[in-house]
């Protein structure tokens, strides 16, 4: 029974909730996502992701209080997402999925004894770098195939366009961009999936799921307002970093005033937003993709200045 | 008045000068070269980045003792003329400008915290990693326009050249490339206002002044020996570095033999040139330029083997 | 007599050894290898790296209890290696090995300094860092010669290839590969040198052979698995990396149970190979080698979760 919960406490960690329910919620989002998407090895690399860097974290002998939070697992769901859309589904694919979602149980344990005393967390940069370190090896093994990372090309200017009446989405329209944007945080492309996630979110914490809504919607108006191509804007692209941003930056903001707490977070959407577009340029010459990366960088650079010189207690 | 002094103190930490007299030299010298290039939006462009990022520390609250040393406003100046230079005068461009110039001010106060119990200060880094952010984006968004970004491309090695009679400069020459190197710290390309830089500087340390003349000469030296294209040479880009590591390690080492203080930095002067060329080189693919960060990572890699344990004094 | 001492103890501590029997065997390796494949300067510049590297500690001051352990010199031995395998061997390319070798003096004070609190190493990073800056600098710079540096290009993925039996190595084969893998550790294709080495290492510590032929044969193993072309496996370079990571984790790491130490280390082998390959694919765009990065990575990775938060007494 416990184990049960501590698993989906796992999934719901990854949108900073230490709640079952949340994680019954996330992960039912993803299996209807990536099944209608005909991708079922993407639920099925979640579950394994999942519950490889539990068994991790078992294995290890790392402190239990860590693990009833949640926190063994969530950056192990990410792995078995992001491997198994970029990767094929082969033995060789999830040897690879194993070792790296494996691999994150430590890693984070290593990255937040680096920023413990500086009192801001690793998020889910042990996924990114663990990630990125497999994609890209990936590239030079002929055995493991590759199925949809995007060829390594020299980044090209957008053509100069401005915001114009007929580029804009109907309110219809922006509201699925919105709710994409959430789903792509487990790299789902559905509406629906996101859907759920905000309902599973306010089971959690209502706040955390008004954030996550604020955080797409502001995301996908900023990159619009900028020109970012409306392509990518519409699956979510510009959505998923600052979902996290916000829900991170508006909730466990070390900050007492609420009203500056919002503001803050509300800059940090759109700082977000040019790491994203910035992160999308500089990886282009190798043809990674972005992961979560930019909502670790920006949410560090607006956790630094403000966060305490001791442990910090939420998502340690 | 005490707001004007302290606006001016932080157009000279630049040059780590808390120096009213001298911010008001270098200002001329940026209004200067930038009217005579025909770019008066770069001059502009320092103004408003100075004043944004001075605001901003007002509106977070940060303690007033940086403020009245200049240290808010410094990274914010060369945003503005960073982002004028390579970006065109749009009302986005504008936006961008003030979004990052503000960034820089927090984003100070976050890295000043990892430098800080190692006795090293983050320097003019939250001004080179918030503008690679916003010029690296801007890339990626159609609504900023690029003026003078460099073209994405493979690095490609020059073709053999040694050092011959012919393509060494004049004495009258090399001391404009001299002076360009100087003026290059603020991206503008003019020996006279190089020559109000040094004027700036002696008002404010006679020491600085000489440091910034030897840094630049020596740059400028050791690209010409080790065959760096003279073009370049001649309009600085091998200067502006050095120029400030020389004055942060001729003046600001905690070192205490004065001559050894000074063959550190001649020898950090020659660091400093070859992390110019590896980053010229290594920011081809993405089209960036290397704005101050070989003056970074050198006095970075020159500073932490000799900086205390405790909290610096000098430009924090 | 002592400095001859400190001198090839400094060799050995490439390989983790403070014995000087063992520098003297790595450096015949080094003399032979280089000499039978025609390059002598790779070995004269090992020489004069050493050399440089160990004065510029006795300049600076530096304690000399890590002197006697050989630990001034290992990085600018590497830098020799490097330097005159990539770059040509003409008066500028040996001035900028005698620069490089010298900073990898300071710069491993500065870098140990950054890992000190955490328990960890800078291990041959402060090799790696000045060489990828003198490497990149030596393409910008007409004066310095590149003789074997790759043509910087966009990454591509190799073929698909399953492992087949044909493509299999002999036994003997396999063994050649393995000893080649560890003369890499020096830049060296040699299997003859690789078996000196092995040698070398058996004199200061059985256990230290043991793991350097197992991480070599792991490393290449898995990256046959894997799919990586065979041509670059049978040259080493799949090797030299897990080489480092297996003596590094297999005969240093804080783990108190031999079992579980040597589990670690063979999961160390394995994740050094995929951050092998990374890098390869990262450092494509811009023509440099990994040199033993992959290894200090992978070992940071594989250290920081378990390191203690004191001083390390064991290289530094």
């Amino acid at each position: 029974m416990n184990a049960i919960k501590l698993w989906f406490r796992s999934v719901a960690q990854v949108m900073f909730q230490a709640n079952a329910w949340c994680g019954v919620l996330l992960l039912a989002g993803i299996f209807l996502g990536a099944y209608s998407a005909g991708t079922p090895e993407v639920a099925w690399g979640a579950v394994v992701g999942t519950t490889v860097a539990i068994l991790t974290g078992c294995l290890l002998g790392y402190p239990r209080d860590e693990a009833t939070q949640g926190l063994w697992g969530f950056n192990g769901i990410l792995v078995g997402c992001a491997l198994m859309t970029f990767l094929g589904s082969t033995p060789l694919g999830w040897a690879a999925l194993v070792v790296c979602a494996a691999m994150t149980t430590w890693v984070r344990v290593g990255l937040n004894r680096l920023g413990e005393p500086l009192g801001v967390s690793s998020y889910t940069f042990p996924f990114v770098l663990s990630t990125w370190i497999f994609l890209a090896a990936a590239r030079m093994f002929g055995g493991i195939d590759i199925v949809a990372l995007a060829h390594p090309m020299l980044p090209t200017s957008f053509v100069h366009t401005h915001l114009s009446h007929d580029s804009l989405p109907t309110l219809i329209e922006f509201c699925q961009w919105t709710l994409r944007g959430i789903s792509q945080v487990f790299l789902i492309d559905s509406w629906l999936t996101g859907a759920l996630f905000v309902v599973g979110l306010a089971i959690a914490r209502p706040a955390a799921a008004l954030w996550a809504v604020v955080g797409s919607a502001g995301g996908a108006a900023v990159a619009l307002l900028f020109g970012a191509p409306t392509e990518a804007i519409a699956h979510g692209m510009y959505g998923f970093s600052p979902v996290l941003t916000a829900i991170a930056l508006g909730t466990l903001a070390p900050i007492h005033t609420p009203l500056r707490k919002a503001v803050w977070a509300l800059v940090g959407i759109v700082g977000t937003v040019f790491v994203q577009a910035s992160m999308n340029e500089l990886l282009a010459p190798v043809g990674l993709p972005s992961l979560t990366a930019p909502f670790c960088i920006a949410t560090w650079l607006f956790m630094l200045p403000i966060a305490n010189n001791h442990k910090p207690t939420k998502k340690d």
